[in-house]
């Protein structure tokens, strides 16, 4: 049969022995419808099974109408809105997840931050995180330089895709010198427009983590399954950590700096007033000639040679264990120290720090010249190699830079 | 002044204003003295502040003399030991771990072990397991199904080192077919000489599962940092997820098999009972044509024609967030399909399945080709992916051999 209904399209559909009621998707096999029942669930139909649909509502694109109410006397917070699921909205089409198309937008659909703060809203791009790259971090970057020094802002929230949100954490952690009020880093793990999503609670206390007297760049989300509170977790030290769950964001081999329900409160050990009376400097100098490559059991050593010959300047290697390659690696590693490349070595187990003294494997690397990066992580360890080399005035003291504890990036009590 | 003692030996170091004792180890730099203090703590002096060094004791090998008690009316367990820290001891000369020479050396240091039970005992090689590759799995896979064809071997323990055990327990969960008895891995994280080792609680708890009723490969390990009980974790559902820390394998996306304290509690959902009657299979075909990459921000997908023109039949991408990559690299991801080569996805998160189905990168990629892997972990889709293409007969089933649950690699609620 012919089906007259299209996508988004809210319909009852006939079959042999029952009817189903739901929302039509886009499918991608022609010869199956796909609904979207009340419950939530998709289900698929075999066309030639369906005896007959019809259409109880067309598909009408809504749009809401916000006014950005007064923001006499209210505090000032800076956000910058860059993409991702918290920027986006459910597309009752495909059954998937659209961006918003502009910062209105974005407004319409926060309507309690709005009306609790003065918003200073910019937007430098709109982009899924996963496909961001060092270009994005600059602009994003400039952009939070550009609000931390507005004096009448109290703090900064990006919002941002969660997939790589902890590569941007890290490199804004270096890239902000001398950091003088708090940016926080946001995102959601389910859209705005769903029962479950995350969003709301996420910016509320990002707002309020915004406002306190820290000087950090932070990823504030959820601290577990339930609705109550957020973590704010250190840029340098925080991983995701699941595809789906709202807790996905772990402080990896520290714990979370606060914890925000009704207000920000903060770890004991946290030594808050950090704020910094210099200027804020923009120090986003980025060499994009690097790599982070996952070792595994018997691994090719030419992927080195492969980095090499493209011209990339540094390779940080996740190992196994305590820090270690097949032993075949060695010879090729030396080769790429002595032509000039950074070497650096980081945990696959995400979790403990690098010792490379325990085993001989450890030992014969270090002395053909691995970096080993004690408990950095391998994402933090990525963007700071290519900060590092970003600099020319660095040039010979690139390993120095890199074992430096810029911002958190080290334990203090492994890094000592 | 000239230093008359040798890496071993126990010396009284005099400094200006005082004297220690401890083990010379043996040093990188010629100008630096390193001792082992009693604390078991290293320091390293400079040569130049020494003022006298007296040997106290020479270094001397120790060699023990030890009889393997008679087998005589006990229950029957393989042991397969392939190297690692399990089967290492402290060099005193270099304060790092070495490897015990011969299966004779093991026998002398767990006799807890040959005294409760009539152990068979083999080694195929000793190495350590960064070093090992898919020729010493085949060898692994080789001496279990002997081990498991002997019908009075109850059980099979197979010690290993920690760093790459997750990829050898995927591989012998596809390799050894119709299992009929427990394959058990085990491993220590401190070698066995040391007060705080592991090894004897992972090997007493990996001899009581190898005498269970279940037909599984496992990995059994510390449940947590005290010394008192282990779990056993499916073998291709489980990662190495801390450098150091005793419990440092993990169950990923399920719970563990059994806890094994005085004896062995099953997980309550766990059918046990599933020994095969059919004889073992020994299906050990695997293609080294095989690569597994870490996806990162900005990322070029030059690396994908790199394995392509290399004449790699598959690659495992681990993607971010519920599975993407830059959209940038979707037209390389095509052509590698189109030329015939196998594309999946795994969670860089590690926790989680993937869902191609939200966003509009992951129905592209999806469109383009890339085979979703659900929850499986990454490791385990690597040596799965290499098995599979092993498999000439499987030619143009790849995927529906990859997306089938051979071996509890997906769970079971979300392969459905």
């Amino acid at each position: 049969m012919e089906i007259k209904a299209n996508a988004g399209d809210y319909v009852s559909v006939k079959l042999a022995k029952k009817e189903i009621k739901g929302i039509i998707l886009e499918s991608y096999d022609k010869d199956v419808i796909l609904v979207k029942l009340e419950s939530g669930y998709n289900i698929g139909i075999p066309k030639e099974n369906v005896f007959e649909i019809n259409v109880i509502r067309k598909y009408k694109e809504e749009k809401k109408e916000y006014k950005i109410p007064s923001s006499k006397g209210k505090p000032k917070i800076g956000l910058i809105v860059t993409g991702g699921t918290i920027a986006s909205k459910l597309d009752s089409r495909t059954g998937g997840v659209k961006a918003l198309t502009d910062v209105g937008e974005f407004a319409q659909f926060y309507p309690g931050l709005f009306e609790k703060y003065d918003i200073k809203i910019s937007s430098p791009f709109m982009e899924l995180s996963e496909n961001m790259d060092s270009g994005h971090w600059k602009l994003i970057a400039k952009e939070a330089k550009k609000m931390c020094d507005d004096k009448e802002i109290k703090g900064v929230i990006i919002t941002h895709g969660s997939d790589t949100l902890h590569y941007t954490s890290s490199v804004l952690s270096f890239m902000l010198k001398n950091l003088n009020k708090p940016v926080v880093l946001t995102f959601s793990q389910r859209s705005i427009d769903r029962a479950s999503s995350d969003a709301e609670l996420n910016l509320e206390c990002a707002a309020k983590f915004a406002l306190s007297n820290c000087a950090e760049v932070v990823i504030v989300g959820h601290a577990s399954e339930s609705d109550d509170c957020c973590y704010a977790l250190r840029g340098t030290k925080v991983r995701k950590m699941h595809t789906s769950r709202r807790d996905t964001f772990k402080a990896i081999n520290c714990k979370p700096i606060a914890k925000i329900g009704g207000k920000v409160e903060f770890l004991e050990e946290y030594n808050v007033g950090n704020q910094n009376i210099e200027k804020l400097e923009l120090d986003d100098s980025f060499s994009n000639k690097v790599a982070l490559v996952k070792f595994y059991p018997g691994q090719d050593p030419g992927i080195l040679d492969y980095y090499k010959e493209k011209g990339h300047k540094g390779i940080v290697i996740e190992m196994t264990g305590l820090g270690h390659v097949n032993s075949g690696w060695i010879g090729k590693i030396k080769n790429c120290v002595k032509s000039g490349m950074i070497i650096c070595g980081t945990a696959g187990t995400i979790y403990g720090a690098l010792n490379p003294k325990v085993y001989s494997t450890g030992r014969e690397l270090e002395k053909a010249g691995v970096l080993y990066l004690k408990d950095m992580l391998s994402e933090t360890a990525f963007v700071k190699l290519g900060w590092v080399l970003g600099h020319r005035n660095w040039k010979g003291k690139e390993k120095e830079k890199l074992l430096e504890n810029f911002a958190g990036e080290f334990n203090e009590f492994l890094a000592g």
